[in-house]
């Protein structure tokens, strides 16, 4: 009877873990750095032995672990290999392979922004519904897509790349993933910022946004006091993520879209500006597909991660 | 040991009949008329009725076979329920109960394209694959998303509906589905026509394409002439569709897109454009995914009905 899991996930910088019963509570939760030299030669040694000093200290029986669960900041194919992960220095891995054989556990692994959304779908903003997407707007614009339960790794692991849909042809520079006009570039937090300032400079209408740092945060701030050019810029960012989404419903057709990442902290009134547009371009049928915040943070990667070998 | 079953795709006017070995070898094919009147109350007693037939002439055992597979046009839900299909006159139907009941035997349902796309999956153009996009290119534009050799049907039975993805701002009529801009409007038979007058009405060029009626085939028949006018509506044609094909490769990742449908018989010269148009567009990991045409045609339907229940 397996009664424990972890769920591991490996940032660029630090390692999140999780110790979690079979039902979802979190256990235990610590951090490891991530050591990226040695093109990260260290970091799986280094997951392994802080697993197994865990399972000392807690003093678990083995035969009571359902595995171990990792998220990473790349693709991880359907056999549980890493080509790349450039955060981590990493070349070729295969990942569960490795990480079994350091740990004499099942190991299941996939990528960090897939594994998310896992998490949102099992004890976050998706609870409950079985068909979810999810989108991450931090610095990038992050995403997973989970059908009938199981993330959509799609061939090339690049299932769930939602940063790199094309939305505009109006953007005047090229996305770091070599293209131009992805969702990326236009809802990200830079993104927003970068939407501010077009608008900005555009006229001489007057704003609270002017004289300060312009960020998505101020922006939406902005918003919050009714300030005309920053509406505008909600409205902007509205139409090319509520475009995006739209056309999601029309590929997978989720039961709910969850919307993530720090620029999310500006809550509900940021859905308000999604769905408005969402609503237009959406087909038929799904105009009324709910959306819902992330509720997880940071912590949404552990608990898909330990989800994964449940 | 299950030896056979039957793979049956309702159209609005016949309903195509298979039956099929395990293996996917077509044994018998037939059709029958599609009796719409009395809400088409008759439709699945007909088909109920030619299946036994069927049983009774090739003298089958019950017990050999696997089951019913049904294509229908409209949504169908995970439980095997249709809420309305406009089609055949009917409102909602718990379609695989009554077809059990009315056979004797495990029926399985699926949206029509849906199941065309399994079908192009198993015995097709997609054969090999098992994440698998088809796009069907006919007096509209329909689609299927199959991924890990399952059927995406959605929340709302709207997976896969491709043909109502917004590509572009450019139109300035609206799409029978209500919205503006979507694919089916300037990539289906009617849509390459739009585009052609679209263009032809924009100055005085000379193409062969002038003093004809202009359709899609006769679009690319001209561009096989090398025509100037009918080559910048293949591009703009292969713009729309290679841009709503690298947005759904961002979200699914396939392993191949499988294009079908009667303006798919312009034949691979209709997939260069549509290509060139993806790889500029695609995120950098799916630019190579390959492009092929559909191979099962009509009986795309028929392969993939019997697809589900085996």
């Amino acid at each position: 009877m397996k009664k424990y899991c972890f769920g591991i996930d490996v940032g660029g910088t630090t390692v999140k873990c999780g110790l979690f019963d079979v039902k979802g509570t979190v256990l235990d939760k610590w951090e490891i750095p991530t050591r990226i030299e040695n093109n990260g030669s260290n970091i799986l040694p280094d997951v392994a032995d802080t697993i197994i000093d865990k399972i000392r200290e807690k003093e678990l029986d083995r035969e009571e672990i359902a595995g171990v669960g990792l998220g990473v900041p790349g693709p991880v194919n359907e056999e549980g290999e890493v080509l790349t992960a450039v955060n981590l220095h990493w070349g070729y891995i295969h990942l569960t392979a490795q990480m079994e054989k350091l740990t004499g556990l099942e190991v299941k692994a996939g990528n960090d922004a897939n594994v998310a959304a896992l998490g949102e779908m099992w004890k976050g903003g998706g609870a409950g519904y079985h068909n979810v997407v999810l989108v991450t707007l931090g610095t990038g614009v992050g995403g997973g897509i989970i059908n009938n339960g199981e993330i959509v790794t799609g061939t090339h692991g690049a299932g769930g790349e939602i940063g790199h849909v094309h939305v505009t042809d109006s953007v005047d520079f090229d996305c770091n993933c070599g293209n131009r006009g992805c969702l990326e570039q236009v809802a990200s937090a830079t993104g927003i910022t970068y939407l501010a300032n077009r608008r900005l400079a555009k006229d001489e209408t007057p704003s609270v946004l002017r004289g300060q740092e312009v960020s998505a945060k101020a922006v939406f701030d902005a918003v919050k006091q009714n300030d005309a050019v920053a509406i505008e810029i909600a409205e902007e960012f509205g139409k090319f993520l509520g475009l995006a989404l739209a056309n999601i419903a029309g590929v997978t057709d989720p039961d709910v879209f969850v919307i993530g990442g720090g620029v999310s902290k500006a809550g509900p009134i940021l859905l308000d500006y999604v769905r408005k547009y969402y609503r237009e371009y959406a087909f038929m049928s799904c105009k009324e597909t709910p959306f819902a915040l992330a509720e997880l943070g940071n912590d949404a990667g552990i608990y898909g991660a330990a989800k994964l070998v449940l």
